[in-house]
């Protein structure tokens, strides 16, 4: 007997009929013995319907008036699916955030979760009480709902795992684990076992969208152990209920995993737009003097690269941002142009980074050597690289993606069973 | 400066558009210096999609779970028209049932408000701000949402207006006023500029879909002054901002209208059914043989007509249900025959009820008949009739309706100015 929590996401709830199938998941878990507690999002389509009425409104709008708003397709889910838990002889009831509460900070619209109260929940565990929560809110100090932003259901999830000393936080998902690779560029991806939180942050800042950020790295500093998995197969289909060993993909601490791969996997992120700053003054400050204003503008830069000129009193500076970014960007540096004492910007938009992962790289050298063979062998031009202690990014033209990932995870073996 | 509770149900606040000329009638009353707090209703449409919902979900379902869910739908027209006043520079924020508090008992689905604290609302109307509330909603002693059954939000709004003390409570709808009849069936029916509370209750119930009986009732205890107004005229047309004499109709106490009507409108309520016990045993206890197990049953009868038979030991038992219960009805009926000990179920489909209301009936006689003369004279046969202090029904077939409804509002003198 273990206890866990399960988290549906908003095309696993998305009617009636998908929420009749993720009750199955559920009563699965609660026959099997176990403590069960449910993190549900909005049904889906449901959350962007809500924020279209907020903008229509008003395009400005008071976060507290969009949170009470907004927070209520969480609300809907958890009373729907309490309902027909309860039609299949589950105990179960729901509870919104503010009813257990989820205490958040008071950063309405974006808020983060500071503490939550699991006692009454644990309690009602000894009376096999299933306990449904509506994910992606919580209760501020000023007694109003407050929401913790996009995909918050992840994150909700794994805070009340954290809360209740669960044992697993199973994040039923669209799709069956974390891969090798996207499958849909390349067939040969195989579905990872285990990953470790570091490596699963990589993947999921990297472009791998099935889990948040925030909520893997939440997991990851509370030790709790997330497993991905479908919410679409049978849910009694052979080897489902299997508790130490269901389909999909743990995400767990580096310990756990006994045979680290070298590279675990090869990330893409499309849409990167590249800036450069040509001739810029090389001295002291000129970083800051450029980079503190994007920030200030909310410009979220990432690979930067700085080319000494040949006569070396000036400097290129290079860097990437999100294509839907460069505008933003682009009209900062102008108006900062005096200050920023460069002589002339270029842009290029279709831009895509992919990335090699790995823990094992930590203990691995030629690692990048690998990957710059791979890609040069194949006529692919690398723009820029960044690298860090389990992983390495590179720059390529958006029309090589495709080729790049199938090269990459091909030369690290990574299609091989 | 005075002030008042201004209610928009579902029609007033369908979509964007709609908040938006709420809002301006919010607005105006603001500007005019009042005190407002406002009450709203969920979406039209929306809280019937989520019953739909819940019924999907299981036919039979936990009613607090359907409340968790069934009030979502105010919590959402609460933030949307907070915000939209916001956006038009008013001061204002949403309440749902629970921050308040509105207090209820444990009825679930169909709960009774006990308490409102409304110091905070009151303190807040120093700053200007206008409390927008989600109607048809509370927080029930389990803490959880409770909400007051179906058209709850006239309920909510008057139970406010008590609790701050308001000079008025508007309901804002889709027609401007109470008439004497229904226009779509006598184009002549006027609107009237006062009604009391007891004339309003009889309309109310006998069909006038105008305003919820509940929210009548507790304005009579309460001495709530309601007015019924239409939310679809220009907010800024001539007249719309005139506290003492806005166009629309006064539900006040009886001492407050001057001149008194004899009686004041027709009312008519379709879908009625007759059912006849015929030659039942005429000894004591026989009414409540039969009436206690349609009561326990559920089964709303209305009029009751008993006739001693000819020979005096039997008679005929006559009462109507509304034609949806019918088939309950004669099922319990059928199954206590023996203890009821009739001979012979007889039923009836399609009857209409039409009314005569008026306070002024107390004082005047021949109020009666000269209904049925008038019915009489275009040929409608009379099938049962009740009384009260201020109103007559009667039962006729239905195709008679609409012939009823004009000569009964004519014969009344209603149809002059």
């Amino acid at each position: 007997m273990a206890r866990i929590v399960l988290k549906f996401g908003g095309t696993s709830v998305a009617d009636i009929d998908r929420i009749k199938n993720v009750a199955r998941h559920v009563k699965r878990e609660v026959d099997a013995g176990h403590d069960v507690a449910v993190v549900v999002s909005a049904m889906s389509g449901k959350t962007n319907e809500l924020v279209g009425w907020c903008r229509a409104a008003s395009p400005i709008h008071d976060a507290r008036e969009y949170d009470a708003v907004v927070a209520s397709g969480e609300q809907v889910t958890a009373g729907l699916l309490a309902i027909t838990l309860q039609a299949m002889g589950v105990n179960a009831r729901s509870w919104q955030g503010w009813q257990i509460a989820i205490k958040t900070d008071g950063a309405h619209g974006a808020a983060r979760i500071q503490e939550i109260d699991a006692a009454e929940i644990v309690r009602r565990f000894a009376d096999n009480q299933v306990a449904v929560i509506a994910g992606f809110q919580g209760i501020a100090p000023d007694n109003r709902i407050a929401t913790l932003g996009r995909g918050g259901s992840d994150t909700s999830a794994v805070a009340v795992a954290a809360a209740i000393k669960a044992d697993r936080c199973d994040i039923y998902t669209d799709v069956d684990g974390v891969y090798t690779t996207d499958p849909r560029i390349e067939p040969k991806a195989r579905r990872m076992s285990r990953i470790s939180f570091e490596e699963m942050l990589e993947m999921a800042s990297l472009g791998a969208k099935v889990l948040q950020v925030r909520s893997v790295e939440l997991a990851m500093v509370h030790k709790v152990r997330m497993f991905v998995r479908s919410s679409f197969e049978d849910p009694d289909a052979p080897g489902m209920g299997d508790f130490d060993n269901p389909p999909g993909t743990l995400i767990c601490d580096e310990d756990e995993i006994v045979e680290q791969q070298v590279v675990t996997g090869i990330a893409y992120a499309r849409d990167e737009a590249q800036i450069s700053l040509r001739r810029v003054e090389d001295q002291p400050g000129v970083a800051a003097a450029i980079f503190g204003p994007l920030a200030e503008a909310g410009v979220n830069v990432d690979m930067i690269v700085q080319n000494i000129s040949e006569s070396g009193a000036t400097t290129d500076m290079t860097f990437t941002v999100p294509a839907g970014d460069l505008q933003k960007a682009t009209a900062v540096l102008e108006t900062a142009k005096s200050a920023m004492r460069y002589e002339a910007i270029q842009s290029e938009q279709g831009l895509t980074k992919v990335s090699v992962i790995g823990v094992g790289m930590r203990s691995h050298t030629g690692v990048a050597a690998t990957a710059f063979k791979a890609l040069a062998s194949r006529g692919i031009n690398i723009r820029a690289i960044t690298t860090s202690e389990i992983k390495i990014s590179i720059l390529i033209d958006g029309e090589y993606t495709e080729l790049a990932v199938r090269a990459l995870h091909s030369v690290y073996g990574l299609d091989k069973p």
